[in-house]
């Protein structure tokens, strides 16, 4: 603590994201990112706009792009706000629909950057245990006092809640904002998207750092009623002009445009995460039934942090937490077919060493 | 006012930048962008960062790029802090710096962005009137009571402080933090850059939109004693992990190492800024002395709003601030001397056909 700093610093217990280590040869399992390049379109929509006009500003409202989204998912551009990555566009949200002295709810175990968010703007929080099953209690989160928020599917679980069990969320909340964080709807079953024209309380934000390949870009986005839209817009406009670059915005314009391959590469990713999951089962996982781009997963015999320690010296890198309640699991982003042969092939090598090892 | 609004989206009184507006044959003079393009160097480096790995997230420290801005300006890479365009950096310096309940100080023509940012974060603040002749008041900001924030070279004015005073309101302020926002430095004399090393309570921002021609990319940094960097980070990192993304960071490193092209571009356009000062004066206008990228001036005879509508039915578009204090006056960015031809000489006609009009 510094004189110089305000209350607001004090307060922060600041994120700390997946490890973002650039080297040669390591395997990059542990921040759900996809494993395939972006569209080509997306690259030659970049290398156009490259040649344009860099030293103008870019547009500060964004319309094309948010054309596109909305046409996309069926909506209407003013049903639609887009920023720089989605959690951006989660901290103008908890400024916007969230109230310091308002106790907003959202699940014991996900994202983990929901708590931060509430200790910088001072908003309470109440973290809503998950079921012994790792799904979401959603009867738990209705009648909240400030609002609610969690991801769906939820992370690092990877678990899936149906439509009919978030409208009973919305529904029980009629007074407060409830944000769903559909980071890796993509890879799962249906969107929370359209109900956004039955629901003046929802606000559905999704990201293009997953399921579009573009996390090196920096865009996300939400999707609500144009009230929640604008309030929105008056925060990002208290905040900064431009949040998006002219590169970023062409990127983004290209990638929602090309469904072909956006479909393309999601379904590879969901086909190689269903037979990894019956791999890893065979060879001793507990595998939670994944609707993302990653696995949360749990050896009968070998704790977590030991198998994250042995893959990191393979040059693996996967994610786990060190919290009480999920320690004994790992997360696995979902990487090519060869990446995770070459996954494993490592762990069931190491599984096998350490068993001859306590044998011995 | 919605139902769904916080308290901060109330409070919210947006600011409103200068117009965007992409058409052909428009001589844009508005928005004080450099009328040269980035580097070579940059659009090369940008280029070659697109055929990488679009797909993974960029670093979150960016020490690479924090590394060559402390280089440039003799400083060590703890000293300094990146973000998403100067107004993001701007925002975050207002959360980590200034406080609810504690009035700040800013002049009272500048930056518009200031009071809307203090109305987002809920800080009180008092405007301090500039002198008659637009120079900053500066002995009016000893002994704040939240801190101070001011522009230099100030803008709409183009006026420019010396560092002798910058170091009195630092000095006569030991309990806050003094902000200088030195978004046009480059085209003054000299930045109080190196006094962040003499003074703990100083904060330095500066923008690679202006002089380093990258409007389009957003990108912005602060320098100052490490305590305020870490003030800063803590903020950001609560906030969003990675705001700028990969294309930005690699372009914002060849711009700032490429000292040739910055010198070279940053001449060219002081070089026309005194021209054009000189033929304006002529034709009947009051020039304050610039040091920026762009003119504040006055006709002696025809309103401002005038001369922009003129100017705007020509294909010109300056900017004109509604404002009691400063409506006489009209803003005009500084472009190449083709550009500054055209103004002129389209000045030149409308005033002739202006004072016609009268004389019948």
């Amino acid at each position: 603590m510094n004189k110089f700093w305000s209350s607001a610093v004090a307060r922060t217990e600041p994120y700390v994201p997946g490890e973002q280590i650039e080297q040669e040869g390591l395997l990059k399992l542990n921040t759900n990112e996809n494993p395939y390049p972006p569209s080509p379109k997306v690259v030659a929509a970049i290398q156009d706009e490259l040649g344009r006009k860099l030293h103008r500003y870019p547009t500060p409202s964004v319309d094309r792009l948010r054309e596109k989204i909305a046409e996309f998912n069926q909506l209407n551009p003013e049903q639609v706000f887009v920023g720089n990555g989605s959690d951006e566009v989660l901290a103008f949200s908890f400024m916007a629909f969230f109230e310091p002295g308002k106790t907003i709810r959202f699940p014991a175990v996900s994202y983990s950057f929901y708590p931060v968010y509430a200790k910088l703007f001072d908003i309470p929080y109440e973290e809503v245990p998950l079921n012994r099953d790792f799904s979401l209690a959603w009867d738990k989160f209705f009648q909240s006092d400030g609002g609610v928020i969690f991801p769906n599917p939820n992370a690092p679980t990877s678990l899936y809640l149906d439509n009919k069990h978030i409208i009973d969320i919305i529904e029980n909340n009629p007074n407060n904002v409830v944000i769903v964080d559909e980071a890796y709807i993509d890879f799962a079953k249906e969107s929370a998207v359209h109900l956004v024209n039955n629901y003046e309380n929802l606000l559905v934000v999704q990201t293009m750092s997953k399921s579009r390949s573009l996390a090196g870009l920096r865009i996300g986005f939400a999707v609500g009623n144009p009230n929640l839209i604008e309030a929105l817009n008056r925060v990002k406009n208290s905040f900064n002009s431009y949040t998006l670059d002219r590169l970023a915005i062409a990127g983004a314009e290209a990638a929602i445009m090309d469904v072909d391959y956006f479909h393309e590469t999601t379904k590879k990713v969901i086909h190689t995460r269903e037979w990894v999951t019956a791999e890893l089962k065979k060879v001793g996982f507990t595998v939670l039934p994944s609707d993302t781009n990653f696995l949360f997963i749990r050896h009968y015999k070998i704790n977590a942090n030991e198998i994250y320690q042995m893959l990191k010296e393979q040059n693996i890198l996967t994610r786990h937490f060190n919290r009480p309640s999920i320690e004994s699991y790992l997360r696995i982003t979902i990487g090519t077919d060869e990446d995770m042969t070459t996954l494993i092939d490592t762990l069931t090598l190491c599984l096998c060493q350490k068993n001859k090892a306590s044998a011995n």
